[in-house]
């Protein structure tokens, strides 16, 4: 795709939840036609497998059980573009969902590279849609927060406010919040949460070994250990997530 | 697809917002295995393109100008997949944003008819993510909220809490939020939002005339009508509406 003199590009590309049906046509013609796919574990290896071998580099490998910095990253997309490649640079889910998309963006304009996003169905709505759970609803929700459960909510310097939310009344849906369940559902029922709003977590999301588990505020962290829930996995918060034992008889695809 | 004395099937899927390269791979086939496509206008004439026209069934025509019925579309797939028939209802962007697609599950689940739900990307995250904006960003949200901009914030049953949503300090998405613009700028910064938080309307989302309109809390009502921004577009609202400017000069794809 690049010729001699010609400027490099780099795509900030989303690959979808892991199931290579959920790329988006666009995403899987790039995979195909990019000098350089810069990618780490987080799209799957049913994804991972589509890119040419000659284009793959993985920068989520770990030496020593570090992880590659951003930086090397960053300068890896900069190097490539100013050899005139086409370069993707590959992201689970939506590059812009908690996937420091942002920043890269930032890194690449600063150095005067062309780029574009190329969003990706992120797994915050991909994750409840294949569980039977629709994450707004006229009944239930009409609005729906993503957030990140990696952070301490019994930290003071929590970025999120999960008081604000449980007072927001929409879904909820949490990423990277396997290990703090207890915690941030604890949060919300001392936030004046019913204790009994159903949550469900929904863990591979597409991929062949999905896994669900359903409960409620009370009950989610143990209906998660007995499942055996693992990351990565996704929180579903609110009304919504009860529609799933409802409809659970005709539910097809992934689930059954 | 369908044989006789085979059992139908229904699936609910997301078009993405509009450019027909945010299909995704599992949606595009579906368009092309269906035996029947029960679309509405909001997925775009070229989407709509793609449907075989013996499949196509315009769910959203108006006749008198009034829409057809959601009990109409719901008897439709009911009977569609009765008589052993592959059913696509299609869908702009995903089918559980704001799409009634939680009613249709549970219709579908109460006459016993097996569906599959097929995610699609959502206006919500696509248009940001086209227009250079990342919806959430370290230094920025660490949440983003997408909610209804459809009604009255000025009253006292409106289903959107604003207040609270301003004290949440995370990204917001409103879709369906283009007339009532003014009272719900009007009302985050009632709610105490700083009137400078930057704004940014998209509308046509990766369509060939997308067009942009950016400001902030205070300056964008001036902004949307300047640029002349009407429906389908969506309004994003926090500090990450102002990497659009940072980064605009090396931001590629349908945004130039
Ligand atoms: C660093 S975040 C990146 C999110 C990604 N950009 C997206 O839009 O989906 C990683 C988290 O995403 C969620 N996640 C990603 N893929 C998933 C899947 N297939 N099923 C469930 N959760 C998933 C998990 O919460 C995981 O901890
Ligand atoms: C009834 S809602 C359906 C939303 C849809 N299910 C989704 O996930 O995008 C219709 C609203 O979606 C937004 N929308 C849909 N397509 C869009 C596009 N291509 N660009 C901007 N906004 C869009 C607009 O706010 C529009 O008023």
């Amino acid at each position: 795709m690049s010729d001699a003199g010609e400027r490099g590009k780099v795509y900030l590309v989303g690959s979808g939840p892991g199931d290579p049906e959920y790329l988006t046509v666009k995403a899987r013609r790039l995979l195909r036609e990019a000098d350089v796919v810069l990618h780490d574990k987080l799209p799957g290896p049913n994804i991972i497998a589509l890119i040419p071998e000659h284009a793959r580099v993985d920068v989520g490998k770990r030496a020593h059980g570090e992880r590659t910095p951003q930086s090397a990253i960053n300068l890896a997309m900069v190097e490539h573009a100013r050899e005139g490649k086409t370069v993707v640079r590959l992201k689970g889910g939506d590059p812009t969902v908690f996937a420091r998309g942002g920043e890269e963006m930032t890194y690449l304009a600063e150095h005067g590279i062309p780029f574009e996003i190329v969003p990706g169905m992120t797994s915050a709505i991909a994750g409840p849609g294949v569980a039977g759970i629709p994450i707004t609803h006229r009944d239930y929700a009409s609005s729906v927060t993503i957030v990140t459960g990696h952070e301490d909510p019994t930290k003071d310097e929590s970025a999120v406010d999960w008081e604000t939310l449980a007072a927001a009344g929409g879904t909820i849906v949490v990423l990277m919040g396997v290990t703090r369940l207890p915690q941030y559902t604890q949060a919300l029922i001392d936030a004046g949460m019913d204790p009994e709003t159903p949550v469900a977590m929904v863990e591979r999301a597409t991929w062949p070994d999905q896994q669900v588990a359903t409960g409620t505020l009370e009950t989610i962290v143990e209906a998660r250990d007995e499942v055996g829930i693992t990351p990565p996995a996704l929180t579903i918060i609110g009304g919504v997530a009860g529609i799933r034992e409802d409809v659970r008889n005709s539910l097809e695809g992934n689930d059954d």
